[in-house]
């Protein structure tokens, strides 16, 4: 099974600017990318693929019209995902698997056939995928997982990443000194020696 | 098994008050619990009580220390919990089950012998109910679920439940001209008939 994770460490990540510098942000896109990474190889997946994610849908769509056998498009910023996760997708029965991300993203997704699919990330790709499968006449599965909904890019979201994460990517957090606030309500993150609240 | 619910009609969900007014706030808790009591029907749990959560951990606490059988404590404004959710959770061998919300929550907490236990629902409350199972000696088990991490607290939050969600509270939040939001990165909400993005 071939594993397509588009991605981009040039420039990304400019929502997590009120908190990371740009080479911070470069710093953490790619230990994100190698928890990932780290994670497909032990759920025993091994043939990935970095694609840029520069004109994502025309990329993904390029390669997946030519090819048949199973795919799995995963997203680099998602440091929570266990190997569960990618177990449990990847064993699914049926032709499409959507693994929403927080705000109508879609996360994970897993293509029986990826000729007979094709991709829409623009806005709200969670409904835009579910949409095209059913006018496709292809059985879906939506996989639901709170790990996998934690894509990291805005600053609120760095605190799934201390509170829940095991890889390098939260222990680069813990270098640099980003730690939790604790406030009423959710919890948020502040910077070593800063005593302001940081939002984005 | 009992199924305790911590609920406050009156006055809450202030800040969904960017987008909502109180009578909307009041009803859309209203129905967000009427989702979730009838998920747990489903999934055959009817002893249910509402409790007041005016000072949380003091009522429950007191709940807890009198109970020696199982017992489910679940947060009303989960309207996009699944009758697996509830399944997977009340069917775990484990002494302690604790279902992460966003921000460091506990979203559903599951004590097999009540009082053992203590809850502590300030701050990240679910690194205290980790710690408190950990002192305690407690074998525990991470319940991680997309569906059931989202409480619905936040103005954005409302784009999970239009998106996801399949019962009452969404139905009404359609009727009173709630909408999706397309925009670059996470889709957000608005109001039909305003113009403007409405952000917290």
């Amino acid at each position: 099974m071939k594993i397509i994770v588009p991605y981009k460490k040039k420039g990304g990540k400019s929502r997590l600017s009120p908190l990371l510098s740009l080479s911070e942000r470069e710093e953490l896109a790619e230990y994100m990318l190698e928890d990932v990474v780290a994670t497909l190889s032990k759920a025993g997946l091994e043939d990935v693929y970095i694609v840029s994610d520069e004109g994502l849908n025309a990329v993904l769509n390029k390669i997946i019209s030519n090819s048949t056998d199973p795919m799995l498009i995963i997203m680099p910023d998602l440091p929570l995902i266990s190997i569960e996760n990618v177990l449990d997708v990847t064993s699914s029965n049926e032709d499409v698997v959507i693994s929403p991300g927080r705000g109508g993203g879609t996360n994970i997704l897993f293509l029986r056939d990826p000729s007979t699919f094709r991709v829409d990330y623009h806005g709200a790709s969670f409904l835009n995928h579910l949409q095209i499968a059913k006018d496709m006449g292809l059985l879906t599965r939506v996989y639901e997982s709170f790990y996998a909904s934690c894509d990291i890019d805005e600053v609120d979201d760095l605190a799934e990443l201390i509170i829940h994460g095991r890889g390098k990517s939260s222990q680069y957090l813990n270098s640099i000194g980003i730690s939790l606030q604790i406030t009423s309500g959710r919890v948020h993150v502040k910077r070593e020696g800063s005593k302001d609240l940081i939002r984005p």
